[in-house]
């Protein structure tokens, strides 16, 4: 196992450098956000940071990047307070990575990547009509991280749009069967299969055997 | 598909409720905080809600639960300042699992599940031996999501440990390699496989076939 220190680290090239630091976070969900500005003007955008923030109230987060690099889709959900994230599948993933690409503020990246703009009344934000698992949220605060000028912005959900025969029993929502995305890094993408569901942990329905620590204590004694 | 509102899914039970909303956000990343407390009692905990927030300076966040639900990590950080995160692996993705069980907070989870305490100078902080991925982080800002009284913690990468053989040329951490895993909900785990690296992407290097628009047409009307 190597060692590097942030010094090293900083020492390397920008993009070398970037590609690494962004894939220490490990794999990350692959949305689309879909929004309108305020003269209904639509906006599709990669996201890869959305993350969930509670079940009640039904919150997600996601994190924007500085106003400078990434300006149209905060700008639209704060003027609108209103916007859709939907979940990138298979079928369409080269499309909605092409987004990511700095499209000019007029150019509506639904057609020029060819994705359908879906409305779903009253929600004036579009959907990615191919996704199969999506849903609107409304604006609850935009948080901003002063140390790098990015925001986190958090919505409560308002509506989910799915097929029902995704949801299992017990609420859980089998998304690896809409080939649901995951990404990595700043353009890799990846298909999750399941292993297993442990079910909720107790401190005294698990047992692990001595042989555990004679393992890893060596790895200790050679690490 | 289905259009469930809002005010449906409130009116579910609670847990059928808390792991749907717990799946609209996607595959997260699976990873093992590690920390001590001012007396040197170490803690690790898994959490899936680890977010990259910029690679210049280097910063990772996490969202920690209410204070009531999930004390031991965040007032680790807040007494230290220092903290690991480590991917979880293929290897020990069980084990890891368990330490989301609600042990007392004067059992060290390392000890209770069978994973190896590793400890490389001077970071007073614990990794996680086995992990083939894992770095050190000081603490930068707690931020607390008043909405729901959570808190995102961001911290500066100080430290990475992995085998260097991970790296590809540019810079790219092959995860996959490493076994790192990905979750979904409470307690689902999944093994992502790689299904291609686009590229950065620019306005004018891709093109769509009409025949898109015509398929996306045809989903606009059925759905």
């Amino acid at each position: 196992m190597q060692h590097l220190s942030i010094n090293t680290i900083k020492s390397w090239e920008r993009f070398y450098r970037a590609n690494f630091i962004n894939c220490l976070s490990g794999f990350k969900s692959a949305n689309l956000i879909g929004t309108v500005n305020k003269d209904g003007q639509p906006n599709l955008a990669v996201f890869s940071s959305v993350v969930h923030l509670g079940s009640d109230p039904a919150l997600v987060g996601f994190i924007n990047r500085p106003l400078a690099a990434a300006p149209h889709t905060i700008k639209n959900i704060e003027a609108t307070g209103v916007y859709t994230i939907n979940h990138i599948n298979l079928s369409f993933v080269e499309k909605a990575h092409q987004t990511s690409a700095k499209y000019p503020v007029e150019v509506n990246e639904f057609e020029a990547v060819g994705l359908g703009e879906q409305y779903i009344d009253p929600i004036i934000a579009p959907f990615v009509a191919e996704s199969l698992l999506k849903y609107a949220l409304t604006l609850v605060e935009i948080v901003p991280i002063r140390y790098n000028n990015t925001f986190l912005v958090i919505g409560s959900v308002t509506d989910v749009i799915l097929n029902e025969t995704l949801i299992e029993v017990d609420g859980f929502i089998d998304i690896e069967k809409a080939n649901s995305l995951s990404c990595l890094g700043v353009d890799a993408y990846y298909k999750p299969t399941q292993l297993t569901r442990y079910g909720y942990a107790k401190p005294n329905s698990f047992e692990y055997d001595s042989s555990a620590i004679k393992l890893t204590e060596s790895i200790n004694k050679i690490s």
